[in-house]
This record gives structure tokens, sequence and C-alpha cells, in this order.
């Protein structure tokens, strides 16, 4: 049976800058990819849009939308809209259990999300907590949809400013083989496109890391991401 | 090429109660361990002796690494004893340069050993900094010996009362396939009988919650041991 | 006059098993326990009513309710519900100003509840925080009702997995005594039957951890239950 | 042009005793301070009111508005009102986007509020989450209203208790220049008269400990108040 | 059997400021109080001392222990002085000992001594680490002395700055009774006038915030002083 | 008169990758620099040294000393050589009174040093202890030397992995206009090409970000290094 895992996203970036390569690689080993997205992030991450002229709330959602659509077809990725607003995103009852019902179809292996915390963008945290919630909507009885799921592991992807964040990534994911994918979906993005390089640069240096870590490789990971567990690891060795 | 890895451990008991499992396991899978053992916890581990007439500190020590030998044999590890005395612990230059010479030699996969806090008990914490400092030792160039190791993952294992520790486990390990193997370790230690039933039970513990991290086995784990990653983990995936 | 405490609790099994030792220990010491339960834990923690053909929530909140009023029977104390779904726990002010009302009428000397994290379980995490919004609704001028209360002290009683909530311990309390009757009120909850051996050996965990803590005495605690205060203890000696 | 801040304070009393100094030194060099104050705590902080007969939570609202004028008054700031109800304090999108309005107009170099954390008093928690969101709608592009504002640091201001609220305060000011504007705005506040000498000795205790931080001075501060970043600050120079 | 405890200081003042009021109030109640003071502050703490013409430091060592007996005295407690120096701190096997001799001799109820950190002044940090490595020594068997001790409580008391040593009190003193004693006992301390004051404010603060947890006194507590327990307390009620 | 301020820095390349923009940028300003060089980094960051034949640690450090000369004389300082080996560092009395001496003869405005945890490389907690250490036997009467030292802020600089090392900026500074002298002065560290764009990226992601902080400027930080304070910050306004 193919293994899936799903993505919950804040904002149309989010899933490229923070976790496209991991979606990626994981698409390229055979996991199907489910992205659900709360908001267009039309208002606090499209100030470029706002430079062309007769732009408005409603054209910046249509515009985001059509570019998420295509970073997540460069990442063969599924993505799903929950059209929420941004900045702040509200989300509500039936926003969860759209979710939950996402969550008990793919029976996720893992779960990607935003850190806990983030003093500048409340919006991740919403829905960081929003993905708990979710999960354990899914894993609960009682409620109408599919079977219930286990307990998947929720990985924390990396926000803008990981120590403003209280990021501290346990685990770093060798992104190489996929970097250009990442970057093309990336520049799907061209209301952002100031991010490029900044995230260009996170990659390698998160791929110089953990480069060191690695043992007896003739060559190691020149792009990475980081990611942080929110719960522990069952595993058979260490 | 065998896999190895390497324990550092306080006293005589640490690597039975805490990693005795992980320590069976591994082996059991085809890896080579070898025990670091700083001390014989001839003084703070070891008050049933006192009570027998004409113990003295000396008697303590032999009668302790006896039962050290036996647990290691039983466990199927190689125990290297660095000869310190505990309660309090002091390590010096020459113990250390002995344990990053057994480092360059295992070149080990990982380095088990105490957290970094214990307030109840800081020959653990002495040991933790020391298993950094042999780390770092065996990684420099310019030092003699075989040739410099790479950044093997270190874990700390669960100490007597985590909370008191900040112990914050992220790996849970199914032990259960060596249970017994462990149990006959812990018997091993005749010193500290009070705590055997005690382990069993940490045992069941934290087999009880990794099941429930389990997806769709048909029968998780029964005993389990944790750990908490001093450093990130490279990964392929997720 | 006698004196009284409350207990706030997500679900029907929590306040069995985490303070359930607590309740039945003052309940024998002449104090008066009232419990006010959010919810039925229908949802959540009745897995195992759900393999029983023809279950409906209505029909799990049924039973749920009923093991717990013969729980709280058994362990003495008076029990209020506030009939909240759990999976997700949502609060209200009518349920807010219920649980007000509970406070200015008992006078607690403290109030037990959940601790302030839990990824896993974010209806422990509500009821935490509705917990001390109570307790300041209850300390307000200006609201309808009885006399406004001082400043009890809130202890957060443990969680399934303590690190996982970073649940830090700071009071150890010897429930040996009335062990019988915690057990006793843990065999009423039937839908859980696979935590009653779980819960006697957190108990027995506990126990010998806080019989290390005892001066002088013959023989220590066997069983034990663990707490964290919110706020700090005034004191008339250490 | 006129440097401009903002203070957002979750009831009448806290932008005095926990800012007083820094309105009044601000203004004294030249800033325009505007306060938003989101209730008039006429529940949770006024129970002296509560002694004299015949008071209702309305006429408590109107005395504790006259007061906050007056202190506002004092210390040379224009107040805007919110409305709101405290103890709980409930806040709602005309609420923010009110401040949020505040902030696109003034364009405020520093927000001063409440910290992140508050056990005792949840308002403030509230206060703290709703200063962050009505910063992030003012960034936003897409609402309507003038120009969207920079990234302006966030100070917390000092807490009742400063280690139940984890409040470690990175920035000492001294207000000894304008310590009798504090007293006198302090002295407005009729309803609280016992903690006027209570957050005097917090100012003597905040100038003696930045005295020591001062160089080469003949004489350093007398009084203080201390405040914490909630973002890391851009500087020229160290 | 007369109860007893110790504290553990690393300069002649600490043991007044910090802990004068306690140690009063426990002699008063019947305690016997030793105090184990590792240095006499001559460097760090001594500073007016240099303003008079010809003062070294021998000079000054004599002088800060005529204080620190007089102050002893005044408090009712034996002193032990462990002649090391200050500014920096050197503690040896010797002195770690004769403190655990002390602990065997008094089987203290409590130990008090500083808190875990403090950035401005290590010898602090020297002294806690040393106080919990007197307390191994004094549990282990196979070392010269009286009977080993049991696991007694250790309290940090309050440093300078709070925030900056990471200090959050869990135990608020109520020292009123005493006050007039603990005053006196600062006045001993002729080299640090310029302290008198500012720990007299800080008695009136940690009154002020005990009084408000104190339920149905007529008065409450108008000195305090507050501490941070390292272990966790076994109790019999909560 | 001049201002001066100083730098404490476990190894060679650490002042230059951690803090060089830093020190071109208050030389520049008209600060002088002095570097207290605690070793020459000859065993942990010279591997690439290694691969020359018949390299020793005599020779590696002659090599390493010799690039630092270039460096800080490219940046503008005086550097002061201790003549520790690192890997593993060992201070003692003579290495602190001469650095003690420095911060007397220099009463800097501020030290830069490293952060106070890096598990990965305990040379650098060593030199931050070492660094608190210097600071207190300079500001310590008692002592032979010049006149003692007020309260100067201690700046710990950005660690090779920040989240690893708990380092959390508070303090972005603009290092643009000295960029050029910053990359020229690492070009010295001929042992650690590798390095070189590695830290040109973390200067262009530290610029980025310090660039969103920044009010009304036309063009904002290019490059930027990041600092926490270790104490709080006495200011006149904020």
């Amino acid at each position: 049976m193919q293994k899936e895992f799903v993505v919950i996203s804040a904002h149309v970036g989010d899933f490229v800058w923070r976790c496209g390569g991991a979606i990626a690689l994981h698409v390229a080993a055979g996991y199907k990819a489910t992205i659900v997205c709360l908001s267009y992030g039309e208002r606090g991450e499209s100030a470029r849009l706002y430079e062309e002229p007769g732009m408005t709330a409603e054209k910046a959602r249509a515009r985001r939308r059509a570019e998420a659509e295509a970073a997540a077809d460069v990442l063969g990725a599924t993505i799903v809209f929950l059209d929420g607003s941004d900045y702040m995103l509200r989300v509500n009852d039936e926003m969860l259990h759209k979710t939950a019902a996402v969550l008990r179809e793919t029976q996720p292996e893992f779960i990607l999300t935003h850190p806990a915390a983030d003093p500048s963008n409340l919006d991740h945290v919403t829905t960081f907590n929003f993905a708990l919630e979710a999960r354990m909507v899914a894993q609960a009885h009682g409620h109408p949809g599919g079977a219930v799921i286990g307990a998947p592991q929720v990985y924390s992807f990396e926000p803008h400013q990981s120590e403003l964040c209280l990021f501290k990534p346990d685990t770093l994911l060798d992104i190489t083989s996929v970097w250009e994918v990442k970057r093309k979906a990336m520049e799907c993005l061209a209301g952002q496109k100031a991010l490029w390089d900044y995230y260009e640069r996170v990659g390698l240096q998160r791929g110089a890391v953990s480069r060191r870590r690695q043992k007896g490789k003739a060559t190691g990971p020149i792009y990475g991401e980081a990611f942080q567990s929110v719960f522990p690891a069952r595993v058979d060795l260490l």
C-alpha cells in the first residue's frame, strides 16, 4: 500500500520554503503527499503584489492560489484549500473536520506543520494548534467518517527566524537529490521573489551542517531541511 | 564490517538499568558493544553491601566489579574499567585519553551515556561531560592514536527520576525481544536487588507508551527503553 | 469548619487516574471533595466501548457518566458534570461561571487540575486554562454570587506522559493508606481496563521515589501521586 | 517628525505601575504617547471600591475610567478606551482593528505591553497576544486604513510577580528624572492605594540594580523600570 | 531530639541577606542552625573597606570574619569557616569532607544555599554545586565518619538579581516575627551598608506577595523571604 | 578618551567567523579592540593542515598563530595569545589573571565571547565561563593591578549551530560597511577555507533578518552579525 503524508500550511508559501524538499523527496520515494493550505496569504505575504496598481485582496487571493497550485504541481503533491484569510488567520470547526477527514482518508505516516511558537506570525501558531487538534479529532471514535488514525509523528518545519520561534531541529533531511525541484517550486511564488535566494542559503546551511554528521560517505549532503519532532519516535534500532 | 557502539557509564549499575535492553538488542542485531565504566559505584550505590559485617570500600569495589563483569557478559558486551571512585567521581586526562582511544578503535555508530543534568547525582553529570570531551578528543587531529572519528550521535539514557534531570526522551526503543536478557543482567547486581522490580516497571511503562506510537502492528512493544538525542539526526527519509 | 477542595477534570477518567489517591486521602482526613467534570470523554478515551456493536456517542456518554459517578462515589466525592464534548473540548462562559460558583461556594484550600501543556491532548490544556480562568472569576468583585475566594494553590496532577507535557513534579503525596480505594475507583472505569495496571505501576514508581525522600521512618510510602504547584506556597516553616 | 509610541494595557492600572516612568520619560524627550486601554479593571483590581456601599460594576467602571484619564493626563499621554470587561477580558475583531488603526496612524517606534505569561492573571496574557495580533494586522496589506507599519520592537513591561510570569528583563530604564511624575500618576489610582508603596519599592530596586551597570557616572539611577524585548534589536553599534 | 539545619554560604554576607530571616525563625522555633561559610568575601564584596587607607586582603578577611561572627551570633547560629578565598572561590576535597562531616553530624532537616545559576557571580554557582556534592558524600557509605544522611531538601535562597539567576521561588516564608533580628544581623555587616535598605525592601516585597496567598488571617506577613526547592517534597497532605 | 572593547576567543578562527564584523566596525568607529585568544586551535579546527605530509601539532600551532595575527591585523585589532591547547582547552589561574589584567587596562565598554552552551565543542563553554571569571576578578578589590572595572556587558557571538547551543540572539549588528574587511580576514584562515562561504551566507542571512527590523531607510543592511546579551542593558531611552 502506498505510504502517505500530510502537510498543514498556514499560507501559500510556507509549504514551499519550509518543506518543499521533504515533499519532493518523499514523492520521489513513492509516498503520496497531500497539502492542506489554510489561507492564501493574500495579506501578510504578498506585499509585492500590492505594488501593482488596482490590486485587491480578492485578486491577490486568486493570484496566490494559482501560484500555490503550480508549486504543488511541481512538487508532485495534491493541494486542498480551506479558504481562510490570513493576518489574522481564524480557523473554525468546518475547517477542522475537513482536515481530520483528510487525515482519516490518508492515514499518514507523518504530518508536517509549523512550530509551536512565533511571536512575529501568530497565524503559524494557530496552524500548529489546528494541526494537533485535527490529529486528535482524527484519532477519536464517535465522529462520522473513516477509520481512526494511529499516532503519526508531527514534525515542525523551519520557521523564518528559528531562534525567535524556539525552533530546535532534531532531524536534518538530505534534499540534495531534489534540490532543483524545490528551487523550481519556489520560483512559482512570483509574489515573494525576494525570498528565493534567502531559502537557497537556508538549504545550503542545513546541508553543510548535516554533512558534518555523516559517516564514511564520499560526498555528503549539499542541501538540507531541518525539522523538530513533536513526539518521541518509536524505533527498532538506534 | 561489524557496526559498533560505546556505552559510557558512571557506575556499575547504570549500563544495566538504563540501557541494558539497547545493548542486548544491538548485540543480537550484530553490533559489537563496548562499555566504558568509570567507577565501581562502591560508595553511592552499594548500601546493601555495607550491611555485611567487615565490608570495606576495597571489598565493595571487588564485589561490584565482579557483578558488572557478569552483567556485561550476559548482555554480550566487552567492558573496560577506568578504576575511578564514586561519590564523588573525579575524572582525569588519563581516563579521558583511554576513552578517546576506545572511540577511535571502535569508530562507533553511536554513544550511550547519562543525561546532562542530575542534581541528586553529580557523578552522572560528570560522566555526561566526560563523554562529550572524549568524543571531542577522538575527533581531533594531532593526538596520538588511530583514525579520528566522525560525529556519532550521543543518546542520553533514562535517569532514576526523569523530570528531576530534565530528561525529555525523543526515542523509544522496543526491547521486548531481549527483555529476558536484560532481566538476567539486572539480577547480576545482587547489591541493588531493590531496583530489579523498579526497573521492570520502567520497562513496562516505556513499552506501553511506545505501543501507542506504533502503526498497524498486531502486537506492539511490551518493554521499552527511552533515550534523548544530544545532536540532530541526519536522515534520508522522515 | 470543614476544609474543602475542588478537582477540575477534562474527562471522566482523569480525576481517577491522576488524583484519585489525593481525593480519597483528603476525604479520609475530613476534607470535602468536589469534582467538576467538563466532558464525558465519550470520544477520545472510550475506544473500547466502540467495539460493542451499536455503540453511539450518546450511549457512550451515558455509560461514561455512570462510571464516573460510581468512581466519585468510591472516592467519597461530589461530582458536577458540565456536559461538554471531548476531542475537541470547547468551553463557554456558562461552564465558566458554573465552575466559579463552585469555587465561591466551597472556598477551596486548593484546586487540582491538568498541567499547562500536552501536545497529544489539547483538551487537557483547555482545562488547565479554564481552571485558571474560573479561579480568576471567583476572585473578582462585581460578579454575582457568593464571597470572593482568596488565592488557593493550583496543583497540576500527573499526565499520561510526563516529559511530553513538561510536567516537573515538586510534590509527592503518600497515598499508600488509600491505595485500595483508588484501585477500586479505577476499576469502575470498565471502558479503560487497559490502564488499570499502567496506573498501578505509576503509583508504585511515585511511591518508590518518595520513599527515598523520607527521613527516619521504619516503612516508607508504597504508593504515591505526583503534583506540580502552579504558584509559590506560603509557609510558616520550611 | 515627532516620534511616537503605543502602550497596550489590559486594565487601568497597568500602564501606570508598569511603565508610567517610560511614558513620562519619552514624553519629556519629545515623543507622543498613545495608550490603548482594553478594560477598566472594574472587577479584578477594584476590591477597594467595593467596600463602598452601593458600588456596582457600572459605577466602578466610571470611577476607574476617570482615574485612568487623570493618570494619562499626568503622564502626558493620549488614552483610547476599548471598553472591554475584565476578569475575564474578552477581545474581538472590532477592538483589534481599532488598535491596528492606532498603530498605522502613529507608526510607533516601539510598543509596550504585558509579558507572554501570567498564570495569576490571564487578562494580561490575552493582552500580550492581542498586541502581537494588532501589530500583524497593522503590518499587512489588504486591510483598509493608512500605510502599513514596519516591525517595531515590542517590550514587555514588568508584571506583579516577575518570576511567576517568566519575565526576564533585558533592558533597565533610568526613570529618576521623571519619578515625581510617575508617583503623581500612581496617586490618581485611588482604588489601589495599597500598591503605591509597593511600586515605589519596585522602582528603587530596579534603580539600584541598573546603578551597578553604569560606567563612570558620578551618580547613577535612583529609580528604574525593567523591560523584556520580544524581538531582536537592530543596532548600528554594540 | 532537636531538629537541625545547615546553611552553605559562599561569602560572609550571603547567609544574612538571603536567609537571615529563615535562620532566626527556625532558631526561635527550636532548631539548631549551622552555617558553613566558604570564604570571607574579602575581595568581591568589600569595596567599601578598600576605601580605608592601608587596607589589605588579610585585614579585610579578619574584618569580614568578625562581622560574620557577630551576625551569626545575632541570628543564634553556629558558624564554621572553611577559609577559602573569593573572586574566584576555589573549593577542594578538604573543604568538601569538612562540610560532609557537618552534614553527618547534624543530620539536617534541610540545607539552604545559593541558586544553580548566576552569571555575575560564579562563586555562587561553585557553592551550589559544592553543596550538592557535600550532600552526596554525606549520603554515601564507605567514607569515614558518622551515620550517612537521608535525602534532605535543598532550598536555594534569593540571589541579588532573581531573573538573571533563573531563580523561580516556590516557597515564601513569613519572617515578620523575626524581622528585627534580621535587620540587626544585617547591620553587623558594616562593609556593605549600602545593601541594608535594599534587602529591607526585598523583605517587604516578598512579604507583600505572600500576603496575597494567605487565607483568612486578620493580618498577613509584612516581611518575607523566598526560596526555590531543588528536589520534590514528600508530603502527607497537600 | 578612546573607547575600548575586548574579545575572548577559544580558538584562532572564532574571533573572525563570529565577530570579525563587529571588530572592524567598532575599530572604524574609533574603538580600540583587543583580542585574547586562548588557544591556537591546532587540533580541533585544523583538519586541513594535517593533510600536508609531516604536519605536527607544533607546526600547526605556528601556522595558526600566523594566520590569526594576519586576521587581527586586517581587522585592526591587537591580539594577545594565552598559549593554551585545544580539544581539550584547559585554562589556569595564570591565564585568568593575564586576562583580568587586560580588562583592567582597557576598561572595556563590552566583552565579546562564546555562548554558554555547546555540546559539540566544550572548549567554547570553557571560554564562556573563563570570560565571566576574568570579568569577576577584574571587578574585585584586593587583587594586584590597575583600577577595578565596572560591569561591562558581555555579548555571546554566534556559534556554528545556533539552536544546538541554545543561542537566542537579541542584537543584530549591521556590518555591511565593513563586509569586505571581514571577508579579507576570513581569507587569512587558509586552514579553514571550507568555512569562508558558509560564514558569508551566515552574514547574508543575519543581514536579511535585520533588514526587516529597520524603519524607513531606503536601503537596509546586507550583511549582519548576531549577538546575545548576558546581562540586562541600562538605557536612557527605549
